[in-house]
């Protein structure tokens, strides 16, 4: 997933796209990293953990001084974290000890980086990393066009895969958006310079203005006392991953002119249209489940209650000793108090179902330990039944609850009176612009986009 | 403030404390530390920082084992993050290299613990720290009570104060609140042992069953194989610190038999009769305005919308660099969308007003940056005029905003179109029991717990 | 290489295993770990970096109380640091939560590991980590033996190499020297107890008196309340590393009766009546050619001089960006000055040469800079030809220069008036006891315990 | 005590002072740090720690570009450690969130800084920190002086003190030592650039040439294009703190022309020829008696042999939990062999005795369990009778031995055969140039450099 910000033109650089990071932070936990070019030079700076703890040295801040800055927030995919694996990449390699001429921030797949990486190996390319960063690096490197954006056009188009990338030179900045604009990518203005990042909420962030989002294919070319030039790569169909907007982006972000708030709204007030019930309180699992139900209020009249609520320190790192307590990290997140829920019908609502092990503990719990009368459960968006191979970490197969079960058996694993999910029709007419431009392969099995190989699944 | 978590009689109590610990997290996040006792001896595991650091390593749990726990989880009052200030504290002293025999958690605030320590001290007694807490174990071992309980009793009468505390030895637990009740402390059962803790909500952590809340100066005694003794102190009128209901202990905690959501959501329709206005929205601040601002929608029957929200990566170690930028911190916290809220008339709610800054801020940008046609501003609490001297630690008087400016001149600072707190009278009514049971000394200057020489403020 | 010990018996293990991890800790910087026993469940920690690092927090030791303990202090072979190669290894493994029963620490290498895992896998065994030791372990589960010390024994028979191990459990201690004695490992008495350790040292360090050294193939088992019982596994040829005591070994390891520092001595001693020359001083390269110099000094009645100074503050990780200055890692390390070395007449003494770098900087500085009239390089062991394959982590056959360069190549290359080595002869009749029981195969190529595949080099 | 490096017109300065910095790593470990100039800005960055740790990633050091360096590594005379004295000391104060203008680095003490201190926050000046440092700052702020050089003058003849100090702005930088010429400091030649340093070591580690130490009272401004120019304070009579060449720099450092290996060695050799005994064998304790045992060993034509070792790993943070091993970490720390020792008649070399209790462990030792026949202990130094007011932390009066006890005296409490100590008069003919140019009050009581009111003791 990961998150990208580019600042150009723009004094103290590094200070904004610190305030970036901050706001694209659950994006990617796992590093943290910047690339400032002063116009001299281009200087980095990174390291593992949260945004807070690499740039926790304001020493590091102001060392980091410069006009243009590349940043970059990771979420791992891969499951192992590693070091080398921390963006913006810098070329030359800094083990080789050159000056840094190039820093690359990107956020994507590249489904056959394996076997072009295996290619140039064989042709005697050394690699530093394992990153697909590097691998864009040698194509880069590789190009015989003569300026920098057709070498890099020339290198996004030797990888094909769905992506979002920030580049930057001691001079330079560019941007680009894989041809299918799988992955959100956005522009906007700030003191006289510009800013890319991967959501507008990184641009209020900033205190930048929103001017657009970059076109499927498109490449930016920011130069000092110029307008950006756009470039084109070869365009295809827009397949924007419509993950992004019901679970993955900020619901303050704004994608094809809707914020992400008004589209999860809409997809509450659509699900109860679809399958409304009869009850006391809308009640949403927070954070997640907060816009959905607040259309669901919306469309059933219902009042929307704040009555579950969540223990914020609880998180990826909790650390919970003994088989015989472990059911108990469900308490110790989500808490609720009887007195506001004996007796009530209750909608429960969430943005989605994926594995079904939380509900299914809090929905027990609703009915045995706080005595709610119903619990309806609903969803704010369609089972997700597919995995995803453009580079969102859904589950396997396996783990998909939706994938293996029907809804029905679903409702009695989760012990809920009723459950519903929202149609993908529903879903679909809900989110802006045209449904034919949205990747719902997740929900339809549907990959528009080439696998190059890898099984549909 | 500080949390304190007992654990007793109860197989594997260091995970369990570690649950409470986590609950309790929002009552301090500069140290953490807990004591067990395997039967034989008193071993102790402490460090700086949140809960899910310190105990990280899952060894260290494991290391402490044995079926009494008296856990810790600590708020800087002094500004200075200090290693000695870490509770548990053991007696004797580790510098000692004895073995330890006793530890303890407390929470609150001695205010002539100076004066005291002085008096020891020309007298000869050796300190190894500057906290509270070794004030106590002095006296406890001094005293000339011949039971375990007697001499608790002993020590903590020596040091008037407020508190609530929790003692283990390698075979007893005692826990004990304050003559004047003003730090709330509970009790529950917990498979076949006890549990104690400053809040209600750690003991749903632990899945604890909660029985009662401790009594003003009552010392209650665990042994193995027994009921719990209870004893009691010199006895004063309640004095619980109201504070605890409605800003500083966790909504899903209970209180005099009421969640402290509930209170909230009472306070906000209360105020809501106090000072209605007509409007389109109710909008919390979020987390700090949510049952406010359910009582608000509950009386006004607008609804509540959840269009304002928070950056939860944002702490306190937010750094930001560069005077230019520093305003953005608001910024980058907070965030809304213009289409939802432009040229609609809000009611803004929050639980209290301390400084004002950050109010400000927000409702300039509601209305400047996102078109907001009147921003009426709700607080669920009275003006906080006074200092506290009993361990709370709100700002000193010259911050308190309201305690140099009227409500109009409040408002023209914020720049609401409307401005209201609620009125004491119905906080007071909001609260469960009866209302001079309650300290409300920073809305009405009434010291009611002897300061002992401190000038009320 | 690694270091291991185990105590026995003792009030306050984990102090004294403490104590011998100090005296182990050059041979391994990378990790350290230690379980202990009460005698009814074995505790461990362990954690990456220096000993003084993983038990800075004297909690972790008081939490680690009980009467045996076994440790480990780790030297990374494979390159790249990792945390499950942190020993001793648990059983069941933590991941588990079982309660642990056995902890094993171990130091040496199994060359058919690999296929020996492979085969366990395709029958569907499920390991935890990639360490040898599991290896063990899973042999010792499968075992059908009854007793724990034939359990053991099976085990270890199972995966043939070269190693030293101790194993505990709640009750009982064992420890276990491979066939051929490769890796010492040595016995002592503490406090009515036993402890075992890779050098004797570490038993100095405790304060333990020496027994004896294991034998090759010996399996000690020790139980409370009695002598410890010696069993025997299939005995070879004993192979004992040479490098141990002219390199590895601390020189106030005592080893086959003679004190590694008399040893390096008398090497010393008979390179100087193979290769004696007429000089002025006898320098050591500090601090390991400290004794071989002693020796040369003593044969040649010539005034051994601490003329070149060792930083002992530049290590590992020590960090020298820009390759113009890359060189000077040498200058900051070794330093010297000109005015007692002008003119003069040199034998720098070191215990080895490997790639001959650091020789090829110092020597030419003597006498660029410092003015030396002649510089005899001698050093206290053979040219090194060949790699080791059994545990000693030395250079790939392409990094060792002798193996690749002539005695009067490699003394063009580093500058030296004359180069010598010992000679094997010289060396294996320097060394305590019968020459065919030591394994020099990286002098002389032979590689008496079977590779099992592995192409000698 | 601390230790200073200045890098002048040198491109890649910071990696040059980086060097520098690990050669001075033995005059202050607890915290390091550095200012870099690229002739527009002034850059620093610094930490708690080894300067291995501080500067262990790469990019900071390549951050920190520019051709002006000023670094310090610091050690804490006042015990604890504190983030706000580490230097340099920038102005304005990073928390006024200006550009940095000026760094400071010094090394020294000023005895009246407190009152100076008092006085200026009495006249409303706002401190900072409580470092000397800044009061500097303040002073040089505060001078009506028009040049940068005036101003520091100004500043320095401000606070009496001993000290050598180096300044940089962004294009110039300063150095300077106090008028009694108490702290060493020394420039050299680097790259066409210039070096200082406070031994000459680091200019051997940086590879710059040694040009001369500054002069007691003169002032060197560095300017780019030109010779530095030397200015001269008020003189005073030189008094150079003798411990520094006996006992504190490196002994590959250079004062007054002789290095001091070679005045330890004759202080050795003269030392011998006041108390010679008959004997087998001079022993150094490592790493501090060498070059004073080598002097013995000169003047007794007695073999120095290396047979006490040193467990390098043994650090400040060696933790010994339990009173009843404490004494084994001497045992721990130093090693010896019998077979080498026993029945020998040892001299055993130190270059000082502070408190003799590592002493008093290690000759019994060397009696009871080595079976030394005799143990002769010789200092290389005169017995330290009085505290040191001038920044060396010895220990207070009460501590030091010598202050107490007879020689007689001691030597019945370390259980030696014989003990000598070095007198003062063959000290200062060991020491190169006039003997008057000496501070020697911690021998002698004669604190020629004014004490400000501190009583003599």
């Amino acid at each position: 997933m990961c998150g990208v910000i580019g600042v150009f033109d723009v004094d103290n650089a590094s200070a904004y796209a610190n305030l970036g990071l901050f706001a694209l932070q659950h994006r990617g936990q796992e590093s943290a990293g910047m690339a400032v070019s002063d116009g001299e030079k281009v200087k980095h700076y990174e390291g593992m953990g949260l945004v807070v703890d690499v740039f926790r040295d304001k020493n590091i801040l102001k060392l980091l001084s410069g006009s243009i800055a590349v940043a970059h927030t990771r979420y791992s995919t891969t499951g192992q974290s590693k070091i080398e694996n921390i963006q913006p990449l810098i070329y030359p390699h800094p083990d080789t000890e050159l000056e840094a001429q190039i820093a690359i921030s990107h956020n994507g797949n590249f489904p056959n980086a394996r076997k072009l990486r295996d290619n140039l190996e064989s042709e005697g390319v050394k690699f530093y990393t394992h990153t697909d960063t590097e691998l864009i690096l040698k194509f880069f490197e590789r190009s015989t066009k003569e300026t920098l954006e057709e070498k890099v056009m020339d290198a996004f188009s030797s990888i094909p895969g769905t992506f979002s990338a920030i580049i930057t030179t001691k001079d330079k900045m560019i941007a680009i958006k894989d041809p299918w604009g799988n992955r959100p990518l956005c522009m906007g203005k700030l003191n006289g310079g510009y800013v890319v990042a991967s959501e507008t909420c990184a641009l209020d962030a900033m205190g930048a203005e929103f001017e657009r989002e970059l076109k499927p294919g498109e490449i930016l070319v920011f130069e000092s006392g110029a307008e950006p030039k756009s470039y084109q790569m070869e365009k295809k169909e827009e397949q924007l991953c419509i993950f992004e907007l019901i679970y993955f982006a900020r619901p303050d972000g704004i994608i094809k002119g809707l914020s992400n708030m008004e589209t999860r709204i809409r997809c509450g007030e659509r699900g109860w249209q679809e399958s409304g019930v009869d009850a006391d309180y809308i009640i949403p699992i927070p954070d997640s489940g907060i816009f959905g139900a607040d259309g669901v209020s919306n469309a059933s009249r219902l009042p929307c209650k704040p009555y579950i609520i969540k223990n914020r320190y609880v998180g990826r790192t909790f650390i919970m000793p003994g088989q015989a307590i472990r059911s108990s990290k469900v308490k110790v997140k989500l808490n609720a108090i009887k007195a506001l829920l004996q007796g009530k019908r209750i909608v429960l609502v969430d943005d989605s179902l994926v594995r079904g092990t939380t509900s299914s503990i809090l929905v027990h719990e609703l009915f045995d330990k706080y005595g709610a009368k119903e619990v309806h459960v609903r969803l704010a968006s369609p089972p997700i039944k597919h995995s995803c191979f453009y580079g969102i970490d859904t589950a396997t197969r396996e783990e998909l609850i939706a994938a293996n079960k029907s809804t029905e058996e679903i409702r009695q694993f989760i012990g809920a009176t009723t459950l519903a999910y929202l149609s993908l029709d529903g879903l679909l007419s809900s989110c802006p612009g045209p449904r034919e431009n949205y990747c719902a392969a997740c929900f339809n099995g549907n990959y528009q986009i080439p696998l190059n190989g890898l099984k549909a699944a």
